[in-house]
């Protein structure tokens, strides 16, 4: 299933999308798509039952909102593509980087991106979403794909200034309103298969910038989810954003920051296309 | 007013600490203590025209949960104290240094504190805790205080292997289940005054450890809230913890970590006590 919600910003309404690529309405359904829903294994599969073609169909155009409501936290995994380390100048990291992002952070998958006053240096970074549908607390790395409820687009806009110029930790590069669009779709696992398997890639102003594959990252997805949960328990609507591979701007010679007007095109095979404008 | 949440962890219900100490139930009022509750002026006028003799005591011990429900994120503060940046041979920060604490780690103000598996540099933080009531972004300095709805004691539980020695970033250390004991209550800003004038210290095992007050804070509470406001939204429900004095165990000569069987006390002035065991 690809679960989305649709409708303007804080009033968004559950949905899917069909095999056909039409929206369609579950509001009948479920009150929306939270971490109370998809934590809860009977209500998820009566949604699996449902015919998508005789949902009501989502007419003209809509915008869609984060996929997921109720998301707790926000996990980052930094420097987790062996290109993307080598770019930034940083020695392989021997165990994942983690941070966190805030949640006030979430956004839309094509909302714009609004460049704080201060900004010069903001950058994009395509990354594979992980949400968890199932409690996770020091599980082992071969039971940890058992906690994954799916998978979505999550760009991880980073402003490189605040990041790594202003006292040593990252939260402040990365938590600014807007800073975490996700989606298009919440992708359930079992449509997705192998995370280790997908491309993902990141057009600015329409040149490629990022192109790469899942299979690149250092530690894969059941490695990440079992080592988080090591030192924080994950609860049903977690996000876990797993790293972006090289081509950022801060990987460019001289470095390239978006700038009021950029557009930014992002995408993970089977899991949909991001379109935002910097503003 | 002092308000609280007692009972079993996950099920605790509302209530207040009146003049004379005994805990009051605020269940025939409201639901619970938490974000929407607190961001309601009009819901918390109503509270507080209440008279606390005529609200049903609450009899014999109680456990006392994290006094707010729906912390939505935890922004800590660090190295705000002269003494503290000191004995950690940092420099003085020149703005504050932020991170963040995963929500899980919330647990009540006398829940034992859990040693994590591979843990043996875990350490005490006594930290006044600051709770938004008003949704702030981009707030100046003289108007942030208008924006908080009360204090508490917080303590910002630290695994200094984790934090200082696995990467770089401070989450892994910070965000443990348990290390965020908050409470016992949440004290409204009305009834606290001057934030910068409250004495706060931490005993471990009967010995006197840290022992300051919040005016030596570097970046006092109004400030804190300004600059987080800058980088990303503070919503009512988040809290703050703004930074811990010297006499942290990373700061004796040799250092001293909690081992199971501690016993560990922390108070700020008015705000009351936590009791833990390091179990």
């Amino acid at each position: 299933m690809k679960l989305l919600r649709y409708g303007e910003a804080g009033h968004e309404r559950p949905g899917l999308l069909d095999p056909a690529g039409t929206v369609r309405s579950l509001a009948d359904h479920t009150a929306d798509i939270d971490a109370a829903l998809i934590g809860d294994s009977a209500a998820m599969a009566a949604l699996a039952a449902l015919d998508p073609a005789a949902l009501p169909a989502v007419e003209g155009a809509v915008r869609l909102g984060c996929p997921l409501a109720g998301i707790g936290k926000i996990v980052g995994v930094g420097l987790n593509y062996h290109d993307h380390a080598r770019e930034c100048g940083a020695p392989i990291p021997a165990e994942p980087i983690l941070f966190l992002k805030a949640t006030t952070a979430l956004s839309g998958p094509d909302d714009p991106i609004r460049l704080p006053d201060d900004a010069d240096k903001t950058d994009w970074e395509v990354e594979l979403g992980v949400v968890i549908g199932r409690r996770a607390r020091c599980v082992a790395v071969e039971d940890a794909l058992a906690h994954v409820f799916g998978y979505c687009v999550a760009h991880d806009v980073s402003e490189r200034g605040h990041q790594l110029e202003r006292g040593g930790q990252w939260t402040k590069g990365k938590s600014h309103d807007g800073f975490c669009p996700v989606g298009p779709w919440l992708v359930t696992a079992e449509e997705v298969g192998d995370p280790q398997a997908l491309a993902l890639w990141c057009d600015v102003n329409g040149v490629r910038r990022q192109s790469s594959t899942t299979g690149e990252m250092i530690f894969g997805v059941a490695t990440v989810v079992s080592y988080i949960s090591r030192f924080m328990t994950l609860l049903p609507g977690d996000l876990i954003i797993t790293g972006t591979p090289a081509g950022v701007g801060l990987g460019q010679r001289p470095p390239v920051y978006l700038k009021r007007g950029d557009h930014v095109r992002l995408s993970i095979a089977g899991l949909g296309e991001q379109n935002q404008t910097v503003v």
